[in-house]
């Protein structure tokens, strides 16, 4: 967030502090930050406040504004300092803290209101925020330091940005947001479920929810057929061993589950499937004249995520990574991140996604957090800092942000609510084919190091799932929709031409559900219309004698009846552009 | 076994025990029984014996053989049958347990050699045993009465048919066996492997074996897409919960690979898909016309096998299944059988698979091995014998085979060497529903119970390619091979008339090989063939002239040189029929 910003949001925290201590002298101040979208500030109150109490302290926040025109600083001694917060044994503690570290202990001052400090706030408060630009959001439990062995404090929430503009902007985000939340559009939308006796973070995918994965994982898979990926496939887990070679065992061993099995022996599901891949491709030597080796697989994979962060499909404990690893030589490794480069354009394309690119770098600071030597570090960041230059976009540098093997492009998409997500990645990874000793045999007859390329275009296909299903609000387009086309006879005499409609739609390769239930035809199409299909397809008498359908298009509302031929083939033009 | 066969057998057994004791006299006999395909006979040998003798004890077994015309046995005390066996603690352990039990002792006499023995021998060996209908097969070592802490033993194992005739074939089929094993074909092929770090029992797939794998599933799915079936997906693991409730837990517990959760919650690994299954069903209030709903899930699935009885693809730890799980009204099952038993035989057809069919029903003397009450199991059983009543089949009893949730209809395939394997399985389940209460609202708009049927077409993909494989002896026909056809140019100059034969057989759909290595065209051409390629075509000067190719057929050899159009029409054609 900009700087302006940020201090404008650290002065809103004041603010806060001020006019809640003006209507509950008792409460006590603990901390009060700046945070993205706005503010907190956590209290303990001698009573609980309530929601109503909210719009108060706004009011009165509001009111107070324009006498703070200035923030004063002075740096105090620990007693000036203990003796401002007599009684508070929350910033007495702070006080502590700062002393021991051998710290400046700092009040800042603005409107007559005292606060322990660092800094951080724009010079003019009156001036510099515009009093439509924030709001108190809500209420929520916190404890003393994050320690839940500690005292329960209560959290108030604020949102500011730069205008009211840009307040109601975000204000509507979150909106369109609730209503297009995956957690509750999806089971609507009969795409997923969740079981108790199975567990949290498990989905469950119904008939719609599969198809609409395979249709995605059809689409991924197309576009690395057609250069030169093989499908291969992997058990789901391993003996730890192959996690010791690889590394993994050091680095994420408890994010793994583990298993010992009867024989006492150690395993564990696969949290990633690069250590498998390398088996596959360590059955043999080859010559450099067999590379690339493009192996590619959806699968399942597995994490131990702890309960309270679970989150519909946007953190689960299974998901299907659509993954692929390249094997090549070092010499062949820019054309093949190139070709990934442009599987993930074509994927993206369709969906009216915008990609932003991130250069995710190690931090030479922290050589703890990577494998391997600086110097094949650098050789892979300076080979992908090469494809961005050659590809001429603007890319994010992510520093610190590499994966522990090597470097990666990260691609972070922009959905229709301009919420930003990372969703593809390419890695080069020196590190692997190291441990794993994966070589070729090159012209001079020598073993060669190889280097292996990541690839997930979707990422994990759950994950991508939450974000196309809001983007989309569950009204995906043709080409993607589970059910692309409902028929609905008005009466049981069209069953028989309704059916007949239906199984020529389904030999023409769509996704067809036939609506024979005995309801009245207003019912059929609120349920249809419900379920977001794209086609509603009616048909009365004069449709079954004129071979038509009368068409009714999500969003455009009936728009007239049209042979069945002429349907089929419009309907076809709109899958085979992926049109929105 | 014929019971005849079985006497034969087990008096071979004893001429075995007479001719070891001619040549060894202070060997100690223990057990001989009659087995599968033959006998064996367990000894304790003073020194340790080779196979070299084996040939000297098979010549003096036919040598005593014409002198062993009846067998006379005789009921003796304690005393006598002690006395009979001085010096030999097993057979005195022997004697203790029999007479323990309360048992007659009984000596069996023929040609002068007495062995202790319960009966069950021909009566005139030498008329009823032809001398050339047995063989001594090999030795192994063996623990007295299967206990690794007790006396280890060596086992002299006998081959013994009807005639000569059915050991021959008996010994060719083994010899044809071992050519076609699938553990040695299958890497040989380039179909899977294994990795020591990964671990026993956890095949990785390779891009030919997940080809395999994929053609046959497709096969089964476009089977069931016509009737109706839709795909579902699910998680690998769940909460223990799932199959305390299923009944899995109790049955089934020391087959799972169990988790335990870094919140330590316990989970497993699925070692089927049923109760995961329900799950997806249980989402919703379903109406009876809403039903049957069929959910099809090729996934894999886990068991905690012992590493001493994994083996290549036939018993292995991860294997897919392609389950199905159809839930309708008790009324609707019959039909639903119907439609997966004609799955089954349009499946296996184009294999040349013989099919027998097992009616596998619970055995009422051991209800402990079965959930649910015996009304229910008869109601099931009699539904499925009335299917077999109408498919006008022999059907095998199985009695005491069903699953512990309901009665089974299996299928077993007679593969080319006369081998059976159970394949398919169709059952009905009346337990699980009720388990997790299932149910639809019927025409009355009350609750009613609803049935399952499971329903696996290849059963386990892992053991269906370990028979596949050797049925075929690798050589898949054309439909099945995962490379169908191999282009060859004779020299450079053709590289780019191959590369566009490669190309435009791809776009026909085929699964095309190009080997443009710069190797000669013999050598390519062996390379080719070892791969059990079904077409190779060649392509020299000539052919590039004429947009011909030259076609080698597997197993016919150069058929000639026709048209690229002409081979690509005629091989079309083989693939649509799936001709062997």
């Amino acid at each position: 967030m900009a700087q302006q910003l940020e201090q404008v949001r650290h002065s809103l925290a004041h603010l806060l502090a001020a006019a809640v201590q003006k209507h509950f002298p008792d409460a006590k101040r603990t901390l009060g930050p700046a945070i993205e979208n706005g503010f907190y500030y956590d209290f303990l109150f001698p009573t609980p406040i309530s929601d109503h109490d909210l719009e108060k302290i706004e009011r009165t926040m509001r009111e107070i504004l324009p006498s703070w025109t200035s923030f004063e600083h002075k740096v105090v001694s620990e007693d000036e300092a203990r003796s401002a917060f007599v009684g508070n044994e929350f910033k007495q503690e702070l006080i502590g803290d700062i002393v021991a570290k051998g710290e400046k202990l700092t009040l800042y001052t603005s409107g007559g209101f005292t606060d322990l400090c660092r800094g951080g706030h724009v010079e003019n408060p009156a001036h510099d925020i515009p009093a439509d630009s924030f709001k108190l959001e809500k209420l929520a439990g916190a404890y003393w330091r994050g320690d839940e062995t500690k005292a329960q404090l209560t959290r108030i929430y604020g949102l500011a940005f730069e205008s009211k503009e840009k307040l109601d902007a975000y204000l509507t985000m979150v909106e369109e947001a609730k209503k297009r939340d995956h957690k509750i559009l999806g089971p609507a939308l009969d795409l997923f479920t969740f079981s108790d006796l199975v567990g949290a973070g498990l989905p469950l995918w119904t008939p719609k929810g599969t198809l609409l994965r395979n249709v995605l994982d059809d689409f991924v898979w197309s576009l690395r057929a057609k250069r030169g990926y093989m499908k291969v496939e992997i058990p789901h887990i391993t003996k730890k061993d192959l996690y010791v070679t690889s590394g993994h065992w050091e680095k994420f061993k408890d994010d793994l589950f583990r298993i010992t099995t009867r024989e006492k022996h150690e395993f564990a599901m696969k949290p990633m499937n690069c250590p498998h891949h390398t088996q596959i491709y360590a059955r043999k030597q080859w010559s450099y004249r067999e590379l690339p080796q493009r192996y590619a697989n959806t699968t399942m994979c597995y994490r131990d995520e702890q309960s309270g962060e679970l989150s519909g499909l946007s953190r689960v404990r299974s998901f299907a990574q659509d993954d692929a690893h390249v094997f090549c030589r070092m010499s062949q490794a820019r054309e093949e991140f190139l070709k990934v480069w442009d599987i993930v354009h074509e994927f993206y394309t369709p969906f009216g996604f915008e990609l932003r690119v991130r250069l995710s770098r190690h931090d030479p600071a922290q050589p703890e957090k990577y494998l391997g030597d600086p110097q094949r570090w650098e050789t892979a960041e300076s080979m992908l800092q090469d494809i961005i230059a050659e590809k001429k976009v603007d890319a994010i540098d992510g520093l610190g942000e590499a994966a522990f093997y090597g470097p990666k492009l990260d691609f972070l998409a922009q959905d229709s609510l301009g919420r930003e997500w990372q969703v593809a990645t390419i890695q080069l990874d020196m590190n692997m084919p190291e441990r794993f000793d994966l070589t070729c045999v090159n012209e001079k007859a020598e073993k060669e190091r190889i280097v292996m390329i990541h690839a997930a275009i979707m990422g994990s296909i759950e994950r991508f799932l939450s974000i196309a299903i809001e983007h989309f609000a569950g009204a995906f387009p043709l080409w993607l929709a589970p059910v692309q086309v409902a028929v609905l006879p008005i009466s049981e005499k069209q069953l028989e031409y309704a059916q007949s409609v239906s199984t020529k739609l389904t030999e023409a390769g769509f996704r067809v559900e036939l609506r024979d239930e005995n309801e009245s035809i207003g019912k059929k199409i609120r349920a249809a219309e419900m379920m977001k299909i794209p086609y509603l397809l009616v048909v009365g008498a004069k449709e079954a004698e004129a071979q038509a359908v009368a068409v009714r298009q999500r969003g455009a509302g009936d728009t007239g009846a049209i042979s069945l031929d002429a349907f089929i083939e419009k309907a076809k033009g709109e899958v085979a552009q992926k049109s929105q």
